[in-house]
């Protein structure tokens, strides 16, 4: 059973609807679904809670609260709007700023240069950056009693800087000792439906590969000294899962098919795992390191991720926030 | 005297401010002026309405209409928005939507790899690009009675494409037959004072170099064959104008000063012609292909191009037309 | 019969081995190959002869010339240099120079902002552009009393022009009078094994779309005026594809199971056409618009792109041309 | 007299030279210069000796080499090749590789998006990076017994970080403990004539602002624990130094003048601090935070940014190393 779950999915969501697809109940894993009718938004929040529950779920014990917007791929600036003043709101309550200079250092992760994967720089570049204004000035300075110091990093990939993405970042915490780290990156989805429709927000860092444990790697508390907050948007799904998926779909249609009736009763005679295999051994190695993206990629990843940087903006500004050198380059 | 005038400006309020500065009246140019103390933006337009009154001024016969906003540079959104609104009414009694499908192309001049050059590309980066929706669609499938359909070019530069700019837009325009042209491009200013604070708007084309008179390079009506509205704003100062224009001072000053009487009796038996050459033959040939620019350039050159990307937008569109999208690359 | 070899592909070999896989005969197409065991350079030649032919195969008649080289996306310039050099020597034919100052237009098509879409906008970044030197100083100021004048255009997308692509090349051409058009662009396969390894040149010009007919949109030397080179590269393939071809072996592995072979028994009295229709329906309308591209993308275009401009740099020249400024933005 | 020679430059060779021009001496300074006739490259070593000569010079005690190549910022690849390998050769010396896995952390600074600030993130981009495969695989997996293990960081600007250079790369020396850190930055010359045809290479950090004493900002040994190389071209002059050297220039030919011989005379009874004051009101403030740079920055700074990189990556490989993947972004 574990086997059918291994399917890659950064979405918790996700992992959480395959097991409620085959009536299968998480112990240590709670479930809480709002919908927001006019504006189409879907908010589920996964609480996983024990360690037999991450286990199974193969994500760490933290909260994951995705908003699901169908229309955030779509150019309209009022929605876009409200998307951000929404999720600078879901933001709130892990960012405390519970002291007259609170500080919190973004890092942007992903590589710039290739279009799915840039949400993270592009995101950086636009936050309104005031951590060395307050620095040098005072926080007077900006008029006011309580500010938020905003610093932010692009640490880029391995190919382009030899090093793990954790290493550029626990040295530049040590260094400026921000009081909340936050991760925003692009993810991989299982599903080809949520690409670019879903914003995921976690408490538990950011676990390169999957899985839990003890990963050297991993951008948690543990492993760079602070608090870890990750914004993660689906832009990508691997090329494995989506031929993985399509099969599965085509096998249950077999075993279900008027047509190939005869098809169906062999099939079912076979159980999952020996379904697996039959799958597994047909899936091309060429697929790996293959992902499905959009073709109009380009367009949505810059408006998503003006979205989040606007509601960066707004949360570390406590109001108005909206930065007019959106442009750019 | 009209070596004097010679310094490179792509300012009509600049050239006529040099002539006011002497108490020189050029005929057949109309100067008005208003100011917006709240907002502190200041309007001057200059008409050059004879052949006489263009050859003096060294600018073609038409209008020129110039917005000095000093927080242009400044990032401060409602500000910016505030412009793109005025900027967007400035505009309007140059593009009449006399048709049902009113058609504009807007090309964005300048080398986008060299930082004060690429304002053109930059606004063109941010348009709300309609022409092909209409083209397939409809313009009720808009939702209204009357479109402006707006496609885009970025001709590039000579050293990259190996063709004169007016000839990759002539090309583009036969081809596709729009109402009109709005060209975008950065300028060169005399004074480093009007950087990235003033908006240029003419009904007279580009003229590549300067001057009146047939130039074969020029985008104008009669080049292009649609009128030609453009708008540019000044990025960056020639160093061989920066120079030259604190020599006059160094000069002025020379004349008139107490400490060293001597030398102002000396140089004022001198003309102005006779001062002219001394300064020139001082001016480096160093500096030729050199030209001044501010060092946060980046940050300046993202926040005018938006503001003139939502003023077309919003001009095209007849309202609303905020861009998510502005964010990118 | 003709519907199983409707799956997209750009390259006319793969066209061409599917219905050789099925032992089809495809008359009017003649097939040549050579291989380069030192090198592991593999060329293959098909001429598409006769309209007949033309229309089995989905694509106009022409020739189209195949480089396969498996370690194109593998960095090793020594390597890259002779590609460049091997497929500088394929083009020639194909660029007659047959005067004193020929004169050769670049476009490069595609999407500079989705990376495996940004490889005709890299290519045409790195020429040696000369069309203006020549233009300026005449032939001889170059050296030489044979000269090519390279021009070149980087037309965009029509997201972001409102424009067809050809409208755009054909009002250059219309101005600039080219002897030649060269486009470059990216392609999609049908396998995942020929992307970033394979380099197509044809004589056939560009069909945006496929198949054979009058396209208004084609870039051809019918809707151009002038003779027109493709060069490209597959460096993606499209989803559905992908899904497809796996589902293809999956059935084919399914028929001839021992494990499973019952249901082999039972697909094997089902036709081809009724195999396709039971695939089609499982394959999810999720999957247009969506492509499959590796994860390190990035590289690989900025190797290839970089091995292309330096074949027609090459070419170009007639000789040395390797260009310093390879560097890039 | 001090004040006098305050003018800003990065070179030490440009200071040197002003000390020279007046025949004074600075005790502790140590001047040594080479001309390759045939290939124009003039090399010169300034060595600072002593902490009084430091003051003087207005630069830290070390050794700063310069070479000076008319033709590096003309598109000559032979050429450039040449120099990388100049380059390499002077380099080696301030890289001692003395142990099997010797470890480099090359540090592009500067801003990406201001074309003449962009040369240390330009070069970064093209480096063979390797520390990563090392880590993994081994060294005797790159096939040698003594590997560089190469690694690279660009920490950005503080408008872009919030944070001082220092701080990022300290960080990430801190965790990733290389054997030598090298900086590669664009300077600020004096002369224009000197712009992109000089390369300077120190062995004592960077200073940023400029002067002696103890920098909170410097990147230096003491500030980032391993020994600091620094590569530096100068991209840029000051506003105000070209604007001061100018009028210099105009005093000196006022008080050599035939035609203006009474100036001479008056000007000739002040004394250098005089005329400096002279000059310094008539500079405008608005030249502050100005700086002046060629129109085709953009190719050059390709073009020199690539020598570098290829320099470093011949130097790190110990041979063979230029990098196909030249092609940009």
């Amino acid at each position: 059973m574990i086997e059918k779950y291994r399917i890659r999915t950064d979405l918790a969501l996700e992992q959480k609807e395959r097991f409620a697809a085959d009536n299968v109940e998480v112990p240590g894993v709670i479930l809480d679904e709002t919908y927001d009718e006019e504006r189409e938004i879907r908010v589920t929040t996964v609480k996983i809670e024990t360690e037999n529950g991450a286990k199974i779920m193969g994500k760490p014990v933290g909260t994951y609260i995705t908003m699901e917007a169908p229309d955030l791929a779509v150019p309209d600036e009022g929605y876009h709007e409200e998307i951000s003043a929404e999720l600078a709101k879901f933001l709130k309550p892990f960012v405390p700023m519970d002291k007259p200079e609170y500080s919190v250092l973004v890092a942007g992760l992903g590589n710039r240069y290739v279009t799915p994967d840039a949400l993270g720089p592009y995101v950086a570049d636009h936050l309104n950056i005031t951590r060395h204004i307050v620095k040098e000035y005072g926080r007077y300075a900006m008029g006011k009693d309580q500010v938020c110091m905003v610093s932010a990093v692009i640490p880029g990939v391995m190919g382009q800087t030899g090093m793990e993405t954790v290493e550029v970042i626990r040295g530049v915490i040590k260094q400026t000792k921000p009081d909340l780290l936050i991760v925003v990156d692009a993810l991989a989805a299982r599903s080809t439906r949520r690409l670019n429709r879903t914003i995921q927000i976690s408490d538990t860092g950011i676990h390169p590969g999957s899985g839990v444990g003890n990963h050297r790697n991993a951008i948690t508390k543990e492993t760079v000294g602070v608090p870890v907050i990750s914004i993660g948007v689906p832009t990508v799904v691997d090329a494995a899962t989506i031929v993985n998926d399509t099969m599965e779909n085509f096998i249950r249609a077999l075993e279900s098919s008027e047509t190939l009736k005869g098809v169906g009763v062999v099939l079912s005679g076979y159980n999952a795992a020996e379904k697996y295999e039959l799958v597994k051994e047909l899936i091309s190695p060429h697929l790996n390191g293959l992902f499905v993206t959009p073709k109009d990629i380009d367009d949505t990843i810059r408006r998503i991720s003006f979205t989040i940087s606007e509601a960066l903006n707004l949360l570390f500004s406590g109001g108005q926030a909206h930065n007019p050198s959106a442009g750019l380059i």
